[in-house]
């Protein structure tokens, strides 16, 4: 889908570090991504003018602003946190901050993200199993005479079964009342539409049928219905390829963010109906926008595949989820039929298949099932932990032999909730930090490159890892009471850290980080670090037996995995062994999209996952009080995080002695 | 159903013949059955008071009338026609009449009806197959709790398991969408419909839950969709007996008596529409009678299984007949799949599936095949001819190892048609007749002994067979111009014989039977011989191998025996021999709705049916036209008939000299 971008070297001076970006970047993300700090504390709007630097080699776009004299725009100075690559560069970084040319030594490790974890369709036709559950078939078939008296269902069902070996085929009613006109128009030249039974035993459904030949006319649809978010993908099931691919709110957001609020509104009398309503309509948009892009029309899509939370799906199903949020959390079912696209509101044609993701338990949904089989992790042979962090984190441990999993609430603070200044990752979210351990200044970037408006997940993680590797919080997480700075406060609700100041943010006030927040945080970190090693001890093993990490969700593709590791989220394991599969719930849907193989699996794999439920195991609770801690209460789990620390304090010592 | 009747026994005096007949049987009819003639003309009626007779022992009501004077009733006289058997009796038949005593001479054979087949709930319930396709579970699950925390779904599917063997289940999202309040409704207590496929390899559905016990009213409909007359019973699935019984007009017959006409109307743009609506309202009449009469509500019926020839099974499915009628007619589906009743529009509720009867071909349709389930044919070792006679005929013959099938087209003669005085078996048709063979007098019985209006099938049938046997028609279908009467006489339309007089009919005008009626009726018996004798050379047989025969249909009911042997309709066979199952199709439908295995045997039975267009055998034509004479060209294959014209001619001769 993405075109492939032109990458360029970048050096930075007096450092001499070297770092490769894509053309675009902006330099001050170069600059972090090289591990180095510039002062900038606007977000990279441009406005506060701190991030003056030097282009020695090459050229940008931008980085102009009246912060610059035109002596200065002559001499090649630029605004880091405006200034576009768009050649190999040399940058001087200008000895302003309070380290020497912004360097935060050259121990400090450089940052860390996942790999992504690409689904090849390539994989599927080698192996052989690139065979949707729902494909087209262009039939000829023998006419009708004398000596072939056989009726037009049996003459289709016999060219069915020589033509392409597919037996047991159910024809409904409604597929009969259509058939013999159809056979005719176009003398016996058709083209079958077959979806396939999950569980061969079973039989094949014809689904629909049309004079000529469509059998290359073969679309399908994957859907993650998020909480927040549903994205879809149009899919061409004839060459496996994505053809186009949209996102739209969760209507449904408007009765609450999050779905405890939502199943209390379908415990109404109409509420069931509404919420079914909004959550059909926002995936309504998402296809008929996809459809508009592609020019294919709504009659082509010939099946969909949705994953979503237990209560989400049961919510676009309209099954009652009274009982998924009370004890003992019993949802009305976990494996769900195929259904006619348009029995649940669907702008598809009613020979549409609509097939959603089974669902482990109540809270362990389809679209964890989804991301384990997107990820590959259903089939890997290393011991991986798979973990999806949102309001809830749903954790997934086990290899292609055995799978247990367990959900654990960790509050929304990974989702900008119960954080002051918290938010979803938007434009003016300031979602990456570093800080001048000495000044105590911070270099603030933020989505967009819009005037800070609060902080999103990703970034908040990076804030307080940054804020605890330089010493400003200690392991309770409270601040550094010590520190000469104007920027740790007392405010109203206890101590707080000024990131950007109200004349430089894009709201009218300071924008600050409190020690409640700071709490809120650990207390979600705990909740799923805590989540995690009960789940592990539960099956024998700890963190050293993990070989592997799958970061699903949102947050997970954007999470910064030393940040991760220095609080104590995750435990510490090589960057190299842990991925992203960014939606991994799309991905599995598609996976199911074009291979019925898979779609056999999905079963095998939901009915492979032990579900715990954390709150039976005793062990939880101390598990989680010995996880509200930076790192860890016991520290010798997080070797590197102690490590990062020291370091830190060196190069502080380092920056105030050259200072 | 029937309460049992009481039989009297009836003596005839001068002859001393006996009979049994059941109480409130008329003076006439049992003269009938003992072979006796009464001059009677006016059908039964009392008016034209020719058949008086003595009531020497015993007591009758009814006989009066102002033909009769106080003196003669006072005397024990009495109208034979209209006094009704109260007791054993004993009584004379006046001398009045051509023949001595009325009598037709010792000699003469008794007429035969075939005895009635029926179909017995302990058989099934012996051979352990009475499990009906449709059955209702009553169901305590275990509760969920923290060690079991099982969905809605699998809880259910386990405990069906688990209680009653049963798997491989499937539930639809209609019924997901009830379940969890249903199961909570009455602690867990429920009772689930549960469909049963045909194919063992494939999976029942879930119908209806219903909380509670409710195990115990599961009800059951049977319809058989006849062309001109749709009849239906209500079956108590739990004990397998019959609760009641119905029959309405198909309201089809507005737009044509045929079903040619009908389909031809379908071709219509709102002609389908309008023949499924009319078909379905006939149903949903007789539904609505059987419900009101047992007071069982409509959605306590769970399965309703429907018969109907091709034509009229595509009809009620909105499938198209178009090719049925048209070479080389191929109809859209002999296999019918089961349906939401409510989706074909019958006043059911929407769990109560709807079953179809499998047709073999165009013109040997589901009607049939019920016939053959229902008489027990399928599964008996004699090589056994199935006959269901209509304007079209349908002729099987086999058994249990094999079975070949044909129809052909008769012409609506043994319905009325095509007969100057044909007409449908309603009141006042002519349905029995007997002839003195001296003074040509006729004994005319009518239907509910109405004045005569005309001639029904079975009348007609034992009008034109007592004729010939008599000597009045010839072999070739003319009247014997020779013979002193003043009955016989030359008409618009060629010679005729008339039956009963303008005066004494419920008609202005004389009804009369015509050469040209006689020449219809020999075209139709000849076919129906014709395509018997050319299926059976076709699979190497004659009728001599034919050990069994099988009557069905309305028709096939009140057939007598001995004339349709005497006009050459049936082959010469011992009447012992001989059965009808009366309305066959609806007993296999009962038999369906109470055994899936039987609905097993119907898909097998349907695939061994092998089907012959008669039109393809270039032998057919031959035999029709050897066909076309009483008995047939080939005398020797009714030495019966032949031995009975001579029994009459000498009776008559007897009586010509007695006279």
């Amino acid at each position: 889908m993405e075109p492939a971008s032109t990458n360029y070297s970048i050096t930075f001076l007096p450092s001499g570090r070297k770092v490769r970006v894509e053309s675009g970047t902006t330099i001050i993300r170069a600059a972090r991504n090289a591990g180095l700090h510039i002062n900038a504390s606007c977000g990279g709007t441009g406005v506060c003018g701190k991030c003056r630097v030097q282009i020695e080699e090459g050229s940008v776009s931008e980085g102009i602003s009246d912060k610059l004299s035109p002596d200065d725009v002559h001499q090649g100075v630029r605004q880091a946190c405006t200034a576009k690559i768009t050649s190999d560069l040399v940058v001087r970084i200008e000895e302003s901050a309070g380290l020497k040319g912004g360097q935060l030594g050259t121990e400090v490790p450089e940052r860390h993200r996942a790999s992504l974890h690409i689904f090849d369709i390539d994989e599927l036709q080698q192996e052989g199993i690139f065979i949707p559950p729902v494909e087209k078939f262009f039939l000829e078939l023998p006419k009708p005479d004398e000596n072939d008296r056989q009726a037009d269902t049996g003459r289709l069902l016999r060219a069915m079964d020589e033509q392409y070996d597919e037996r047991h085929i159910h024809i409904n009613l409604y597929m009969m009342q259509q058939l013999r006109r159809v056979l005719r128009e176009d003398d016996f030249r058709v083209t079958v539409t077959l979806a396939r039974p999950v569980n061969k035993r079973f039989r094949s459904m014809l689904q629909h049928i049309q004079s000529g030949d469509w059998s290359k006319r073969n679309y399908g649809i994957a859907v993650d219905i998020g909480t927040t978010t549903v994205y879809g993908q149009l899919i061409d099931k004839h060459t496996g390829k994505i053809l186009s691919e949209a996102g739209h709110y969760n209507q449904q957001i408007s009765y609450g963010e999050d779905v405890i609020t939502r199943m209390i509104h379908a415990e109404n009398p109409e509420g069931m109906q509404q919420m079914h309503a909004l959550v059909t309509e926002s995936i309504n948009s998402i296809i008929d926008c996809m459809l508009e892009q592609t020019k294919v029309a709504a009659n082509e899509i010939t099946s969909i595949t949705l994953a979503g939370n237990t209560a989400m799906t049961h919510l676009f199903l309209e099954l009652e989820p009274h009982n998924i949020r009370r004890s003992p959390y019993v949802p009305v079912s976990t494996l769900f039929p195929p259904i006619r696209s348009t029995d649940v509101g669907l702008h598809l044609g009613g020979h549409c298949m609509a097939l959603l993701y089974p669902a482990v338990s109540s809270y362990v949904g389809g679209d964890i099932v989804a991301g384990v089989m997107g990820s590959g992790m259903y089939r890997t042979d290393k011991t991986t932990l798979f973990i999806d962090i949102g309001t809830n984190a749903e954790i997934v441990v086990g290899n292609s032999e055995w799978l247990a999993c367990a959900a654990c609430s960790a509050g929304p603070a990974f989702e900008g909730g119960g954080i002051l200044h918290g938010m979803r990752a938007g434009a003016g979210a300031i979602d990456d930090f570093s800080l001048d351990p000495v000044s105590l200044e911070p270099m603030i970037m933020t989505i967009k490159s819009k005037p800070a408006v609060g902080i999103c997940g990703s970034g908040l993680l990076i804030i307080i890892a940054t804020l605890y590797e330089c010493g400003v919080l200690d392991q309770g997480g409270h601040y550094n009471r010590e520190l000469v700075t104007d920027r740790i406060r007392k405010g109203r609700s206890g101590y707080e850290y000024v990131l950007v100041w109200a004349e430089e943010s894009g709201i009218d006030r300071d924008i600050v980080l409190t020690e409640v927040d700071i709490d809120n945080f650990i207390r979600a970190k705990g909740a799923i670090y805590a989540g995690m090693t009960t789940l592990l001890s539960e099956v024998g093993l700890t963190v050293n037996d993990i070989e592997q990490v799958i970061l699903a969700g949102a947050f997970g593709s954007y999470i910064d995995l030393d940040s991760a590791m220095t609080v104590g989220l995750l435990p510490e394991i090589d960057a190299d062994k842990c991925m992203y599969v960014g939606n991994g719930s799309l991905m599995g849907c598609r996976m199911s999209e074009l291979s019925n193989h898979i779609r056999r699996d999905v079963v095998k794999t939901m009915q492979r996952m032990t579900s715990f439920e954390l709150s039976d195991v005793p062990s939880y609770k101390d598990q989680y009080v010995a996880s509200l801690f930076f790192p860890h209460t016991d520290s010798q789990l997080f070797p590197r995080a102690a490590k990062r620390r020291q370091v830190m304090a060196q190069v502080k010592e380092n920056g105030v002695q050259s200072a």
